[in-house]
């Protein structure tokens, strides 16, 4: 299946909610959000603009139920909406300067307007939402938006968990879960949520959805962790962006920490140096982080394609579902 | 009529929602919001917990059109964390130390952590409208959520055109209301055609609520700046906090700097001291903004009370409502 027709239709409906903003007095507000989304401003274009997976996921989710996915792009563009007030929100947290290539929104403007850009986007995720209707019935719009709510409560619980998570010295391997939990997973698992109820899915098809989203976003973040210690790009170039530089507390510095070991010692000592890198990687995978890494991304993967078997998906959109997920958990760099 | 039931009822529905983050993994979290709200920490109490007017106007509203307030409580409660959440950023982005006395949150806890605590009281504002679900149809609910969602579009239009203000030197008079609208009148009608669509008010009514609402948002605001200026406190004893002082572009200033005489001259020139409170507030006096600013206030409050009238608001909650606007503007300090 061609998703390009799709991406297309995201773009144009994302470009609408957002125009709610493209009034005189608020112009150069409105410039700031149409500049994160990556359509204006310095590099805009595709490469700013990332890769629309969330909105994907709700789009195919939607058409795999049989289900005509034109009246869903209200939702697809509440999750992307979303999906955009955290990372903006995100990055004045974290104090990056670049998302993309790109200076990010606070660094540009300041952090006062940033916090209301990030704002602002949480504000058009929920007046999307409501745009499902008069597709929809009341009840489903009423539905949908509890899924997303409830979603964006676990991402403020995972933000939480992952900043406190960075002064704490008492971690344990069962702390990632409910961080990844919020930050990744609860999105992803919304997506496809959303789009199978959207879809007319029955309840149990809707859990399985809901299930497979919850289990790619889980797969996808353990990977993500593996490639920011042992991925070819920080170990071969750039180690500054190595996991372990910037003290992440990602799932194999959690489980060397458990080792409690010449890693572990290693750690507690402070920040770690670039060209530290590559050794104390070394040192990581040779007391089991690298493998037990592995196989935990390769369980969550076998259960995400269990969960979408499960939910039966149909036709091209079915199939393009199972490509989306092969193509995210197969990264390399 | 007694509101102090009302009050007890709303804070009750306030902690309940706010509950939704008392979780093992978060509880320090929860902490940090029913701090803000002002029920533990330092001087927790009455006092930190501000007078709850948006929720009471809600309640006051729906028991006004005859109707049962206690199914109205989550849309109570969604207006009151809105407004905190606002306050929450507004105090970062305003770099504010103190809120009700106490230290703001982002002073307690570092601006990453404020930032998600103003972005959870926002997300569980969203799940509290939704809680209106069973006691109303779901078209009702839908309905309710758009009124705050548009407000909350309004806020961030008001917070951008007010941080915009702080550094154009090209401000007219006109340009005061659109900034005002959004940052306070915009809540406040909200809140009262909340609670008129609760209350089973026709469309006219609903209407007329709202009207009221938004006239006594600006009729408040103006007044506020007029204190801002000619209070008691700031002209007898800290002048520090005199808007003069805080170089904020109040409606006064803006009519003065209109006049282009000489408190615009002096402004211009840059910071104002707290010594030159005094004379200053008399220039801007003598060039007619006093007198203009509660001719404003005064026209306000008039369109505030002829929409309430034209609401035809019944029994004891009928009476609460005008003794509220009343009590709001009649403030001396």
């Amino acid at each position: 299946m061609d998703v390009k027709p799709l991406l297309s239709a995201i773009e144009a409906e994302l470009q609408r909610q957002v125009a709610r903003l493209d009034e005189p007095h608020t112009r150069p507000f409105h410039a700031m959000l149409t500049y994160h989304m990556g359509w204006t401003g310095e590099r805009s274009g595709p490469e700013a603009q990332g890769k629309r997976v969330r909105p994907l996921l709700v789009l195919l989710t939607c058409a795999a139920c049989n289900a005509d996915l034109k009246s869903a792009l209200p939702a697809a563009a509440a999750v992307e909406l979303i999906h955009n007030f955290s990372l903006v929100h995100d990055d004045i947290q974290d104090n990056s300067d670049k998302r993309r290539g790109r200076k990010t929104v606070w660094k540009e403007w300041g952090m006062p307007l940033g916090i209301n850009v990030g704002d602002a986007l949480f504000v058009l995720s929920n007046l999307a939402v409501l745009d499902l209707s008069p597709a929809y019935p009341a009840e489903t719009v009423v539905k949908a938006a509890a899924i997303l709510h409830a979603t964006c409560l676990d991402l403020t619980r995972g933000q939480y968990l992952d900043m406190s998570y960075e002064t704490r010295t008492d971690l344990a391997l069962e702390d990632y879960w409910p961080m990844i939990g919020g930050k990744t997973a609860a999105l992803l698992a919304a997506c496809c949520e959303v789009g199978a109820l959207l879809g007319g899915a029955e309840l149990a098809t809707q859990e399985a959805y809901r299930d497979f989203g919850h289990y790619l976003g889980l797969a996808f973040q353990v990977q993500d962790d593996l490639l920011g210690i042992w991925g070819d790009s920080v170990l071969t170039g750039k180690s500054t962006e190595s996991d372990l530089v910037a003290g992440k507390k990602s799932l194999p510095v959690l489980f060397g920490l458990g080792k409690d070991g010449v890693f572990a010692r290693r750690w507690v000592e402070g920040p770690v140096r670039p060209e530290e890198v590559g050794p104390l990687a070394d040192q990581l995978a040779k007391e089991g982080a690298r493998l037990f890494t592995q196989e935990t991304a390769d369980r969550m993967t076998d259960l995400a394609l269990q969960s979408l078997r499960m939910a039966d998906p149909q036709g091209e959109a079915g199939e393009a579902l199972f490509e989306l997920a092969q193509n995210l958990l197969s990264r390399q760099a």
